[in-house]
């Protein structure tokens, strides 16, 4: 005997097809939802279809947005010389929540993966240098793709195809986060803690 | 400015609703919805509706079931005097995996808990009241509630409404899992352990 009716079962394994949710929570927010009244069921499923069909991308930066250009782009008070090369738009939100950066953003919506069958024409980055020919005021793109091996291989593609064009192509930098103990530190990351060492007096970085 | 659009807000803020969901998981879950293609984020919505409407309770178990009575209480192989009470459709289906038990289930969808203003009429009590009058066949109630003070209470004012009906009420042994360390035990559950001991020879359990 199966353990639950067919449609219960679909919907455990709809649900279990979302990013970080395994069969045991599946099957608790199946039960919650049946066990949901109709107006809270109905305004979940309104949420996901509203959410989806008012959401687009920003012509410009590519990010979800409801309007388009979206508000970062179309904010005068932001610095239009410099692009910060993200590869999610939770990315930009995270950026936005530390209030460090004043610029615009550009959306990859990923990065090129091999071993996930994902290329260069899976991100954005053609609308990136579409962008970059068309606006001539932006003079640095700062790569902030993640520190893996798959978002350093997009950060090296977009620093050699950019090169051509004088634009500044900087990089996050990687080292030890705050609060870390360097016991604890995996070798790449002290190895690039150390190469990227910067002088606090006497003499300049070499 | 907001940090994210209405529209992804308050898809997110719905999905942090649902159980095991904190915000950093509903914000991943988000963009993950909407970066589904049109045909994967139907089948969502649709496996959350067809579950609901049909997702019934069982009129003799008040288990969820797409037909009724349910595949359990309409399986001539199991056996008919006994009913184990379990708090949420979860429960049998662990029971139903762990293949040891082979008589009826009830389902009470709740506990008494006057925290979350729950009382006895928000679970099916009545239901198994009404049952146990109905089907004289029935001898044992087995109570598999969870061992919470929720749960217990639930436990002790079920045996206090079935004693005068003169059927067995029983309650699942309280003690130390298998494959735990007595010395992480609490102490409550050490307590059980030691009342509940069982006699493996010489005399009979006190």
């Amino acid at each position: 005997m199966a353990r639950y009716s067919p449609s219960i079962q679909n919907l455990i394994s709809s649900l279990s097809k979302l990013p970080g949710i395994g069969g045991k929570s599946a099957q608790n927010i199946a039960f919650h939802i049946l066990s949901m009244d109709d107006a809270e069921a109905a305004s979940l499923t309104e949420a996901i279809t509203t959410a989806r069909t008012s959401t687009k991308r920003c012509s410009v930066c590519q990010n979800f947005t409801d309007r388009d250009p979206c508000p970062i782009c179309s904010d005068a008070q932001r610095d239009k010389t410099t692009v910060l090369v993200v590869e999610t738009p939770r990315d930009v939100s995270t950026f936005e929540r530390a209030r460090e950066y004043n610029g615009l953003y550009h959306v990859l919506h990923g990065v090129f993966d091999p071993m996930k069958n994902k290329s260069i024409s899976d991100t954005t980055i053609s609308d990136l240098l579409k962008r970059l020919a068309e606006h001539s005021e932006i003079t640095e793109v700062i790569i902030a793709t993640n520190q893996t091996a798959e978002g350093n291989a997009t950060a090296l593609y977009l620093s050699r195809i950019l090169e051509p064009s004088g634009i500044t192509v900087t990089r996050l930098a990687s080292g030890l986060p705050m609060g870390s103990d360097i016991e604890y530190a995996d070798d790449l990351t002290l190895m690039n803690a150390l190469r990227g060492r910067i002088t606090l007096a006497g003499g300049k970085k070499d």
